[in-house]
């Protein structure tokens, strides 16, 4: 079966572009393409962040050829992000370059405008999680990297991700931020991948089942 | 490293059998063979019961072949059982017969006697855990499985598990009793094994690094 979110968008979607009931075979391939995607790393006990907030445990297990577990393979297949302000300040804040090729939608209700040297990068958006999520697919953008333990719990609980990677570090932090919270309803997933880093980290690849 | 109740209770068992500083053979044997183990299946988010106490969901995957997933090699490793009050009575209400040939130690404070058609198989077991396991190995009993939500997350606050074997079933509950909770500090732990079963639930074998 179809995701909700992707059949209830294929309607507007159709009606839009085709006087039909019928979408096109290239409107089809587009509504085919719609995917929220998380792939983010825990703990053994579900944590993002330790009881500080910090996150060097993920580093934790040494990675001597600097495999990056499946991330690039990921991301090139990505056509946008989707996280917190308070995820896309953390990653403002790293000593790096601006890690994303692809659009980044913030969502906020506090950040009043996106910092200058970023303006071209990222973009803030508001409304209920369907509305921003109509907001980006009208630009073309379908394949979503949700993002930071707020906005995925937010997509989780209205039932809106469509596959997670989970990558999971062999510590108990006993604490922290954690990724999952509460839920109106169970939601079922399939395994559809298995595999395991440095002999230590373990990655497994959901899918929605629905 | 040994781990540290196994150091601190090396000490008292060599000297109440050996006038020496140096344990015997076979009492150095018993000593490495001191293993408190988990053996434990959960959701995608940690819970080990869903927000109504229920385990149905813990066999939502068809198991054709009733495949043991390891609890058959696990379980005859093990010397006895410590689970607390709860698990006990869980175990008891299973509308099957008594399904362990070991000595099952129960913690509680609230429950007065184990029930006589159970007096031969459990038995109630207080003080506080290092005193319950120094009872426990006192009696040749060294591998030891902790069962239980409440006993694990004790086991654990006092670094007392030796090594863990989690089964996780692809479904979010978004509620229920958690497997882990609240640490003072974090715990590493060692992948020793990754195995996945009827292609859906991945088991991961964890060994405390000390």
């Amino acid at each position: 079966m179809l995701p909700l979110i992707i059949k209830s968008a294929s309607l507007s979607v159709s009606s839009s572009i085709s006087p039909t009931h019928y979408p096109s075979q290239k409107n089809h391939e587009r509504i085919m393409n719609k995917k929220n995607s998380v792939f983010i790393a825990t703990s053994l006990d579900g944590y993002i962040a330790d009881k500080k907030g910090g996150m060097d445990w993920l580093h934790s297990i040494p990675n001597p050829n600097n495999d990056d577990m499946g991330y690039v393979e990921f991301i090139k297949e990505i056509d946008a992000l989707i996280m917190g302000r308070k995820t896309f300040e953390t990653v403002l804040g790293f000593d790096v370059e601006w890690p994303y090729n692809q659009a980044v939608f913030v969502l906020s209700n506090k950040l009043k405008e996106i910092p200058d040297t970023h303006k071209d990068k990222a973009f803030l958006i508001k409304g209920t999680l369907i509305e921003i999520l109509d907001q980006i697919h009208e630009k073309g953008l379908n394949r979503l990297y949700v993002d930071g333990g707020t906005t995925i719990r937010s997509f989780l609980k209205e039932d809106l991700i469509d596959e997670m990677v989970l990558t999971t570090i062999p510590i108990l932090l006993g604490g922290g931020s954690s990724l999952f919270g509460e839920l109106p309803n169970e939601l079922k997933f399939e395994l559809i991948g298995a595999k395991t880093y440095a002999n230590q980290i373990t990655q497994n690849h959901y899918r929605r089942k629905r």
